[in-house]
């Protein structure tokens, strides 16, 4: 597939300890798909700089574009941001903009800025923001990475404001057949089937529902017709599987 | 930390898509802490031999044990078990002790071992089977890396089988204080605790319940008593949020 593709890099001690069962990285994925954008990688580091910086420099190199997610509010273990600044080799400093953001919300909020909430004013040399319209404190973008925050209503807002600007590609459709047939009495038909659609994706994801076995066939491209095409194959293979 | 350090390597188009949302790297994240075992890093990779041989490589290099999830079944599209052979540069065929597991399944099931099901029996020279009392297709170990499969339930049925063999440090022990305070006003505090106590990893996670901005602090490390002390001196900077 020649779609631009995307890596995510989640960021944060909480998801590999497994306190916090990550949402972010499903929901990026299903909206790159809507956006004919191709989510090609993810890694999940710690909170620890270097893990960062050598995690950020190999998904961007690698890809069109990079999206991260956690380490940006105001605690000891936010580094994101520092992180991001080291992986690019440019200073960071509390930006006029960015305080005024923040110095706004204080206000609205009843809040002080103070020296922690100032940290989420930090922005490396050369990014522009990304808007956070749930608590204010912003994203940014530098080059072909967006650092976004990780508590999922604010990263999913920060998406909606990221995604217009990024260059999608077709958008990635997809058909659906459930079988009542184990994955391993179909294989050689969707193996055929594959070989003959090299264009298309074709997937297989087996199921035990009360006891019955079946698969659930997943055909995924770029053109509608080829996967109409594709799917028309398919149910004359299963004809037993079309309502 | 010292402990041993684990990486968790997912295989799989369908996640990457978001078509489904992984259950795996939670649950594993859950059962390594509580073995001893740091999950220090996470990758997911498409159904691309490269993709996985690369990731395997940096990752079977950098960490003590890597568990794969996802790949091995019976299709054109589960090639985790080539991709293993591969980055280990060994051969890979079907082997009879995997044969007869996948033989004796499909007898129990009155299902044909066919050329399909024979793709499970695959192995890599070299390698030991791990035990899958869900689906009879194994799993295997080639080095200190783990092959799983990506069904939640066989997974975790595959994890329970290997852990025991995994040596673990002391496990790493977590305790909580939830305080109804922004985390941009406790930030500064809970960074002079983390300073107190560098052996310790103390997180801050915020939340908004009813209009109420609060911040679970959590306080993690594997020595009790050091955890209890931070605790401590959390509750005297805090005492509003002792029950």
């Amino acid at each position: 597939m020649s779609n631009p593709t995307a890596a995510m890099l989640v960021i944060g001690d909480e998801i590999l300890t497994g306190r916090t069962r990550d949402a972010n990285m499903h929901f990026l994925a299903g909206e790159l798909v809507k956006h004919g954008i191709r989510l090609a990688e993810v890694r999940i580091v710690p909170d620890v700089q270097d893990r960062i910086v050598e995690a950020l420099n190999a998904l961007r190199a690698a890809h069109d574009t990079v999206i991260t997610s956690g380490g940006i509010g105001p605690t000891h273990d936010d580094i994101t941001a520092d992180a991001v600044a080291a992986a690019f080799g440019v200073p960071i400093d509390v930006r006029d903009d960015a305080r005024a953001i923040m110095q706004d919300y204080c206000d609205r909020m009843g809040r002080e800025l103070n020296d922690a909430r100032l940290r989420m004013a930090r922005i490396p040399e050369g990014a522009t923001l990304i808007d956070n319209p749930v608590s204010a404190a912003p994203g940014f973008t530098l080059g072909n990475v967006h650092v976004m925050a990780g508590v999922p209503t604010i990263f999913q807002a920060m998406v909606a404001g990221v995604l217009p600007t990024l260059t999608g590609g077709d958008p990635l459709m997809s058909q659906n057949l459930s079988v009542e047939r184990a994955e391993g009495d179909i294989a050689t038909l969707l193996g055929g089937l594959a070989a003959e659609f090299p264009d298309l994706s074709i997937g297989s994801y087996p199921y035990n529902r009360d006891g019955v076995y079946g698969t659930n066939i997943v055909i995924r491209g770029t053109s509608g017709e080829r996967i109409d095409s594709a799917m028309g194959k398919l149910c004359t293979l299963f004809p037993e599987a079309v309502g």
